[in-house]
């Protein structure tokens, strides 16, 4: 794994300012929900070793599992080779989604 | 893991028709990169079994590494709880980046 430095490195944003962000467990590898992020709520994430987020719906800043204090602990940040997308390796102690499922992605797409 | 017919799903594209997709390595949990698809191309990802994706940059449907040979087979697809981000878990032969990297997430970003 290659390193590069945040002030090194011109990220992507979409034209809203934002950038996509994967979160995944470190160790199981489950990947937990997709979020969206802003050059603030990465500093925030960054500076409080937990992820925050951009909640579009809302319009806010967003510190994930604040409320319910499972707050996702984050290990690693990776980021893509056209520095557009975002992924954040976390250690989740609850629930990602709000339905209470441990992953947003608890349902399998079939085409029929 | 619950199953959906993608038929008694609406999903929720972006203003351009679109939905992120993360391509996982089925065994492991690579993440190994995220692309967009439109209806067309997750339509044509069920039909063949291989990912295929829209390029925002060329405007075009693109089956991954069908130049080279190492298309991704796909083995499930996970949609979230709010029906705008899809999973899609595949056996990956090839590197996925064009970089030749085989993920596209093959730097850690460190805020320092």
């Amino acid at each position: 794994m290659e390193t590069v430095a945040l002030a090194d490195l011109r990220l992507k944003l979409d034209g809203n300012g934002l950038i996509p962000a994967v979160v995944q467990q470190y160790d199981t590898g489950e990947v937990l929900m997709v979020a969206w992020m802003s050059e603030e709520s990465l500093r925030l994430t960054f500076e409080t070793g937990t992820t925050w987020f951009w909640s579009r719906s809302r319009q806010e800043l967003w510190n994930k599992g604040a409320t319910s204090g499972n707050m996702q602990q984050v290990r690693r940040v990776l980021v893509d080779c056209d520095a557009d997308t975002l992924v954040v390796e976390v250690d989740s102690p609850g629930p990602a989604c709000h339905t209470g499922h441990r992953s947003c992605f608890y349902r399998e797409l079939r085409s029929e």
